[in-house]
């Protein structure tokens, strides 16, 4: 489990914390209803007319699989290519049926299932690209709604703070209350730019690497089970998939060659 | 019907009310006329000059849509295309004629009518494709004047606050009026920026994700439609346009493998 | 013709004046010629690194092509096109040579002089394809022209306000001089943000909205040529080239089905 | 020799002087030289580490190309194409070795001499492309080295006025020094936005013009020399070549006919 | 070695230096520990939200690699594989093997060790090309860890000093404590700029451009690698390569024509 993203929220937000206790400030100054209103119901609701409800609700899922995601294998997946292709070499294509039960990955299932059917080559690889590209427009959506709500959250946060300027601003009778007056104003500002810069937009860039990541892996399967239909040399098949990996990672290389 | 972008819309305004309220604020000052005239008949001008009147006057229908879409069906217009599949399997791509009247798509229909007059694969995807091609262009068209209102807004806001501090300031005898000055020269900036983030860019957005969803039902059709014409199998058909789908919604997809 | 570019333009113009005047401002406060020197002067000569004199000099002419342009006529153009396809197909391609004096369009009377002599159908698409990316090329850099001047005026707008603050600020002599200083620093601010919003960056869309227009239409014009070439059937060709407009539009689309 | 360039820097800071002479300021108020220093040493040391120094050692080359550019004689290459077309088409190929002395450009006596040479034609082009490839690489690297500097000088202006502001908060004995304090402060701000749209911007704008520019003509050359080494009609190859340019400028288009 | 970045860092830090002593500051006023604290672990909070921790650890070797990377020697290189063709065009392809041992580069060996061992020329080349794809990958990864913290850099500056604005506006007991409280204010504000426009954002592009050089002498090899196989002419393939360099470094240009 990669736990970066649990410690980078919980580090961030002692850090904004911390800073307030070192400078001596009093948390109360800190807290005002209103602003939080603003600018998290101004995001949600902006959200809300950007997208259909059902993109909205997944977004606890969403927060969930970036905080506990798990690091792809690639190694493992390319062991495990390998292995089904040595079977499929040793045994003839139709003795991977056995072996699907071994398989978790649904996508590696699908790809076996298919080329021991004797579907056609092209209509493999057809099917499994077209499961891609909507695997990335689905992923594409799913960060698009943490990319608005980054966006739209400083916005809300200037406007609750031009709100609470003209409100100090056409009623100043009390000059010792502006400066408390231009506090409040701020703080919506201030929340904007908390909720985009520590939620918001670290959650969208983290979705967009996780979904790079993914699309990796099935290239790697697609590339896998094409070669595997093929009927060609395993230590090829090592090595081709070996390339999407950094040098210093390429465990069968040595043989490979 | 999605009613998602209509619950944002009054929960963004009520927000806003909410937050004056709780703040003690009084809502005349929130009012100003000029300011008012300057951002939206600002944004509305700007909105002339780059588009030709009847993209404009098209925006009433855009909004409806915004607010009153259906989401789009694709299981149940993958099950329709599987259901023709079968039809033309079993009696021939002629049958397929009696059956168009069952078809409420014009796109479906425009494919089936050229399939069945026997018109060359190539013509007929090159037609569909075409057809799609200038639907994303229209859809481009639309969005985009959406998408300068919301970039228009915020600048005649400026623009606004600017010419207020300008007379403000060439005419300072009175000090205790320069408060209530002031705040009515943010009102402009609040009002670009209301004008902009609860209507202007969410529509845009909203928009575009419509479109995006229509294109990818469109793009089913091509391929069913192409399918169908070439005498795929239906139970292969309804394998390649449910990876179109996310994994859980591929109803047939058991039985097809 | 369009005038809603015109309308746009007066009405922008007309708004901040109403507002002004509604505002109870003096007009004499919004007039300040080094400013105005500084914004426009400043864009002028900034746009004149950038580009060659004569896409500078071709201004004017940019600027009546927004304001008077004239709305492709899609419909009218298919119509011509299916006529000359009709002519082809009954009297042969030699026989549109009799027609080409009625053409207008130099674009159309290119294509069918080179059907006419023979050329190869690929030299002729070869050739209408690099004239439409040559007329795209000199699109954008007239567009670029007048996007880098809505990019500039507002910059020289800021470089005029800080000059005018400095100068104030360091000469401070007479404090109720302040905000006098203070409004006319502003002043060249706020020339830049109308001369970038109300005049640069609405007429670079619009050039951009028009040569999209017109890319459109001499793409209708390359595919109908090359299925007139061809000898299509009149009919298919009309289909073809309808699926450019939207639906409603579609004049002959129910004959050709 | 296109000399806007030279025209619109001199205008430029001929403008801002005379801002300065009309609003009696005094230019004493404007010259700060750790300011300077801060900008202008700031963007050259940020691109020093962005860039290796020989991209930043030919700069001065940079501003020599955009201030004393030639303007590209488009009609002037495709006569001279077209000449040697009419060479080649009369006494063949070979005949071209004899004409190459006359030839300025170097990249058509590098393709002339291939097709002499009988270099087949999938090389030459290949050869030429990448050479145009690579030429645009360097181009692009040349610009970006500006475009940085136009983006690192408001932020490093910026970053002056912060730590003019500080040093001058932090040290308020004397309130009649603030203002003082605060013109020194926005000082730096000012140059930087100079720098960047009077000098770094602009410049980086001409080169990407030049940069297409010269793109075009190598475009021209290599369809040119395909033509002619394939031994197409000199007319046919004329009629192609001037397709890049603007109708009006197309000399031979009526005999091309 | 390429010092220029290293030199840079060193220049932009002496000139913020010098700023402040020539302004007569104090050092002390421009230091600020919950400041430091808010902007330095911010961005890295920020970052390892949006990253795997492994990307993180991976930027002291990145840092390294931008301070102090050595040119890419693409004459040299371009010698190397002309040599290697010149190998195996005067013994054979399995001479080449023989050679394998004075080839430092991995990439090199790896190509030309499959042309060796007899694999299809579209094998290898996919396996090199599937290799430069997966590397620019990784340089991209490690290039946006810098991107991103230079962009929540200076948003966490703002955070820090809205932070401390409304700290100092919510207890305005001691006026004369104002401008000590603006200035620790702006620091944060200050960091995030300095760290943003010295560190990240020149390290990002410096990496961007590390990683283009890369890929392009990668390019060089794989076309090298690919011509060697295919048996052409030496004098052919250096004229190729040479295409990749600038005019006047074509060493062997003159022999090749």
């Amino acid at each position: 489990m990669d736990i970066a993203s649990l410690v980078g929220i919980l580090m961030g937000c002692g850090l904004l914390v911390g800073a307030i206790l070192m400078g001596g400030g009093n948390f109360s100054s800190f807290i005002d209803l209103p602003s939080m209103m603003v600018v998290i119901g101004g995001s949600i609701s902006a959200a809300l007319i950007c997208f259909p409800l059902k993109s909205f609700l997944a977004m606890p899922m969403v927060a969930k699989k970036v905080l506990l995601n798990k690091a792809q294998d690639y190694t493992g997946l390319i062991e495990q290519l390998v292995s089904l292709a040595e079977t499929a070499r040793k045994d003839g294509l139709l003795a991977l049926e056995s072996r699907l039960g071994d398989v978790e990955d649904d996508f590696i299932k699908l790809g076996i299932q298919m080329a021991v059917d004797g579907t056609r080559p092209e209509v493999i690889e057809d099917i499994l690209r077209t499961d891609i590209n909507s695997l990335t427009t689905r992923h594409r959506n799913g960060k698009s709604v943490l990319d608005q709500m980054g966006r739209f959250a400083p916005a809300y946060g200037m406007i609750g703070t031009l709100m609470g300027l003209i409100m100090m601003l056409s009623n100043m009778e009390d000059p010792s209350a502006i400066g408390a007056g231009m506090a409040v104003a701020l703080i919506t500002t201030m929340y904007g730019a908390i909720a985009a810069n520590v939620f918001f937009i670290p959650f969208a860039e983290k979705l967009g690497f996780l979904s790079k990541q993914e699309i990796i892996s099935r290239e790697i399967i697609v590339r896998g089970i094409m070669a595997i239909q093929s009927g060609e040399n395993p230590r090829v098949i090592e090595q081709k998939l070996n390339t999407f990996l950094p040098p210093k990672n390429r465990a069968g290389d040595k043989e490979a060659a």
